[in-house]
């Protein structure tokens, strides 16, 4: 049997699942928001954001609890520790959605992304997709082999984030500069996203192996 | 006297403060690298990024190690959770400062940076070196007026990238789309710079007050 303290660890565990859960749905809702010029979608995710905010509050003021009431050592404190960091990921995660969306609400009822690289965009929806899915795994099960795997899409993500700018700087780009801008700010928050998402790989990934990993997000270029 | 856990804690801000001017050096070096087109700058800002990514790793160490064997409670556990999510800003200030003079290397010998849009930069520049001279300040002194004003000077950031896409889009703009997007990104670079910093004041007000802002950074637009 479980006591009551490590019955609050698994608890906030779930918690963070459960927000990754949310992120993904915010991200994949700004997606099509943004390839269907839905505005009343485009709200939605910019109005829930608020929630995944507070969800954020929620879990950090749980663990500054669980540290203060409990003074947990070693493996426990690692958990906490690590929980506060991917609160911290996550939640940026969900503000990238919110600001895809916000690019489609900006642009509505012109399409923010021009057919022309519209496949680009529901590659990269469909990678960030994956990615906050491979995450909740990561988290929900310690998973260090989908952690690995999220490097990969990682990867994938960067690709389609070159050839965007391939794209854009191509001879014919017919769309002009204000066109460029919003594809240039869109193509990048995806690729945050699934920064972020390796950043939490990768500290699930240290927090089960105790081997570090290169100090995760922020070692990403662009 | 102090024992010596406090004098941990004390040098542990120190660090912090150690690390805020680093970081503010980075960034003053790289808008000179940007304007100036200098590649050895730009060298010098790109390698020393790994110095500020091993100062974070050292801290969140000696941080986890504070809490591991002192168990503090109340405000000590309060300000150490801070410093955790202050180095994490600052860390990725660092990195902003990286991909800037990233920029300038990837144009040079060419100068990323048109003369008509060098005036943004070079102020974007300076209200940069303001923000982090501040924010260094607030760490040090726990200094709640200076956190304050960091929000202005953040109103001024937003103004100056404002003004950078009202440039990109007049009908003149003569670069053509390689130019608008290296200005898309680098505007966006010394935004998230400044929400970074404003992110440093709020949590340090709120250690010092108890009263919390809006969930700091992650509520920037953009």
């Amino acid at each position: 049997m479980r006591d009551s303290y490590h019955e609050e660890l698994d608890d906030i565990n779930a918690c963070l699942v459960e927000m990754a859960n949310s992120v993904g749905s915010q991200m994949s809702t700004a997606t099509t928001a943004l390839l269907d010029a839905d505005v009343a979608l485009a709200d939605l995710v910019i109005a829930g954001d608020d929630q995944i905010d507070a969800t954020r509050e929620n879990i950090e003021q749980r663990t500054f609890t669980l540290l203060a009431r409990q003074q947990p050592v070693a493996g426990d404190l690692r958990t906490i520790t690590t929980a506060m960091r991917i609160v911290a990921d996550l939640e940026r995660m969900g503000d990238l959605a919110a600001h895809i969306a916000k690019v489609a609400r900006m642009r509505f009822p012109d399409h923010a992304v021009p057919q022309e690289v519209r496949p680009a965009f529901l590659e990269a929806g469909n990678v960030a997709e994956l990615l906050i899915t491979k995450t909740a795994t990561v988290i929900a099960k310690r998973d260090v082999e989908a952690a690995q795997e999220l490097e990969t899409d990682d990867d994938a993500m960067d690709q389609i984030h070159r050839g965007l700018f391939r794209q854009l700087l191509s001879e014919d780009w017919p769309h002009g500069i204000e066109s460029a801008i919003d594809i240039t700010l869109l193509g990048r928050y995806y690729e945050r996203f699934a920064d972020h998402a390796v950043s939490v790989a990768r500290r699930v990934c240290y927090l089960v192996t105790g081997e570090r990993y290169d100090s995760a997000v922020s070692s990403s270029s662009g």
